[in-house]
């Protein structure tokens, strides 16, 4: 007799709406009659091997919705990294609380592990369906138009960036900004859409997806200063030379050579702060300014993309949908139609688990420091309604008098 | 005959509000007969003695009003901090285009110049109205409630450490992050603000107002840590020991003895990344990570008080009123009524000028590492309406099966 059961689980680095794609879960779930019991794995793929679970039956609709609009996990997250053992020990308990379908929302990782699960199942007889929910920042799941969490994140970029282009005017210098995301460059690239005048920053952008010199860099924030008196720059924390080797570990390696010791550089502020020390030295510009946005892209509370929100909540719906109805396996994919809908597609696991995609080189500029209209085209709906705008004054110049 | 022109200027670092001074200034100093010209000049007193001016007279209602909503300084800024002989020179432009009224926005150091100019054209025997419109995240003028800007980047962090919060129990570790504010440690205790649920953090603030010991700090993380799994650490940027040295030297120094080296650590990343290194190496923690909020935190396109802006309007508007009907230089000044309004009076120059405020004792927790409610009761009104509120499941544990 079918026991009713499903479980769900958050894994990897959290996002502004992941719990939307929880929520969207737990309430279409308990919308079926054939579903009894909705179970919530605390830390993702740790709490199901230590069979630390919740019972989000018992949980009201209305925090329910609470939580769907508070960024990162509600459930906990985990950087675990289930190898084949691993997925054994889980398949174990899902099988002693007799778990009938398994949702699992992430990433790459995220959706291999599912993989993994559900061949354990099926080579035990067992009936466990396991879908995976796309989720992650990076915008690196192949086969998706994009990735619920990216959207908000990507938000968050164009407008730190607006208001850094903003304070960087006010007070010229160079300021250059890291941002996440260690092999796609979409979430760098979103910096291009906190532009609105045509000499707004960000002037450079910097992306994992070209290789990176130090001296090319140079040059070009040389050329940038010289006609505005300022530059704004967008590096992605990914960049890497031609080699493959991070410019982070590059620019260390000259900083222990200067020094003759051990100098820590894991912190993450360091790659901004190495950009800066390279521009100060070797442009002798004085106002060098380096932030890294690090946490607060993904986690701040109060800048969200509404369409994000509001696919992040459907994708959850659709996966309970998919194994319902469908019976099968699989991951959930965002397709997009026309200028601007999205319709869900059921992708097998192994089409999406493991894989990285990164940013086609359409959506990259030739000069290998922008990003191209198309580029535009395709992040502008994501970003949602009601994005704020900068204005500034026009030039009415007053004559002078002293003249001097 | 009376010549009708009057100068706004703005100065030192950008807030999200300082353009709502301006405006404020501009739109009330239009709708007076005896005002036939507004002039601004670009960056600051620079472009004063620089004869840099635009004509505000002639910008449209709807551009001023998209500029005020919009942060940073849409005249431009400067961090030139003027001696006796450049307003000397100031007042030669100010007196060469028959300025009456000079309204500088701006926040210690800009009062102290707006002194300076009131005494020289004094002197001169000039009909010069000089006055002081509040601006500084840092929340430092002496005889203010508070000023504008602040509570703006208050907000900002506060909805920084309530996403940091999450994100961080969503993956357990330590989590330090570095606020502005070198001498007053209102912004980082705003962290506090960002608190719901009684195991929120930021678990630990600490500020330049107390003296700060490595040890005692690795101390009271260890003891959060072990309560709780997790650390969120909020520290001002200006932290020093009992000896008045900023905490970032000394560690500096301790970096330099290791490597015998000239270790470069001006960028702005490194007292996080340092204090990070000092968890990680002392208290053997794994995951520690640290952010440094830097130019997001005053400049962030989209992060705004409605109070804030209400007020920096205010005290534009209070500016003109108090220049044309009170005939007297001065200062506007916040003063707070009830719980919540606020009335503007105008200060004498000399009152404000140059004087630094701090928290009081009584907005400091007796521990040293928090705030007192009476800061709560401070600050809450100031970061107005609309802000997000964070969620969490309750706890309906599962029994276990296997129980291992």
């Amino acid at each position: 007799m079918a026991s009713g059961k499903i479980l769900v689980a958050q894994g990897g680095g959290p996002t502004a709406v992941i719990n939307q794609s929880l929520v969207g879960v737990v309430l279409e779930a308990r919308r079926h009659l054939g579903i009894r019991r909705v179970y919530g794995a605390h830390h993702g793929v740790r709490g199901i091997v230590n069979e630390d679970f919740v019972d989000l039956t018992q949980e009201t609709s209305g925090n329910l919705e609470g939580v769907a609009a508070t960024p990162a996990a509600a459930l906990g997250s985990t950087r675990d990294k289930p190898d084949l053992a691993y997925c054994q020990e889980m398949f174990k308990v899902l099988r002693a609380h007799e778990i009938e379908h398994f949702f699992n929302i992430g990433g790459n990782d995220s959706s291999d592990t599912v993989r993994i699960v559900a061949e354990e199942a099926a080579r035990a007889g067992y009936a466990l369906r396991c879908m995976h929910i796309p989720k992650t920042i990076d915008n690196d799941l192949v086969l998706n138009d994009h990735t619920p969490g990216f959207p908000s994140a990507a938000r968050f970029v164009a407008q730190a960036f607006a208001g850094a282009n903003l304070d960087n005017a006010a007070l010229p210098g160079v300021y250059v900004a890291v941002v996440m995301g260690r092999h796609a460059g979409f979430l760098t690239a979103a910096s291009a859409l906190g532009r609105k005048y045509p000499d707004d920053g960000p002037h450079l952008i910097y992306l994992p997806e070209r290789s990176f010199e130090v001296d090319k860099f140079l040059a070009d924030v040389k050329i940038v200063y010289e006609r505005l008196g300022r530059c704004v720059v967008a590096v992605s924390e990914g960049i890497h030379d031609a080699g493959g080797q991070p410019i982070l570990a590059q620019l260390a390696k000259v900083l222990e050579r200067d020094a003759h010791g051990n100098v820590q550089l894991s912190g993450s502020g360091a790659l901004a702060d190495l950009l800066c020390e390279q521009i100060k030295d070797k442009l002798g510009i004085k106002r060098v300014r380096g932030d890294t946005f690090g946490y607060l892209q993904r986690s701040f509370l109060g800048c969200v993309s509404d369409v994000d929100q509001r696919e992040a909540r459907e994708v959850g719906e659709k996966a309970v949908q998919f194994a319902l109805w469908g019976q099968v396996n699989g991951s959930v994919a965002i397709k997009r139609s026309g200028q601007y809908a999205v319709n869900y597609e059921l992708l097998p696991l192994q089409a999406v688990a493991g894989k990285t995609r990164t940013m086609e080189d359409e959506l990259i500029a030739a000069s290998g420091t922008d990003v191209t209209e198309a580029f535009h085209r395709y992040l502008r709906p994501l970003l949602g309604s009601g994005l704020p705008d900068a204005f500034r004054l026009r030039p009415n110049p007053v004559p002078k008098v002293l003249g001097r």
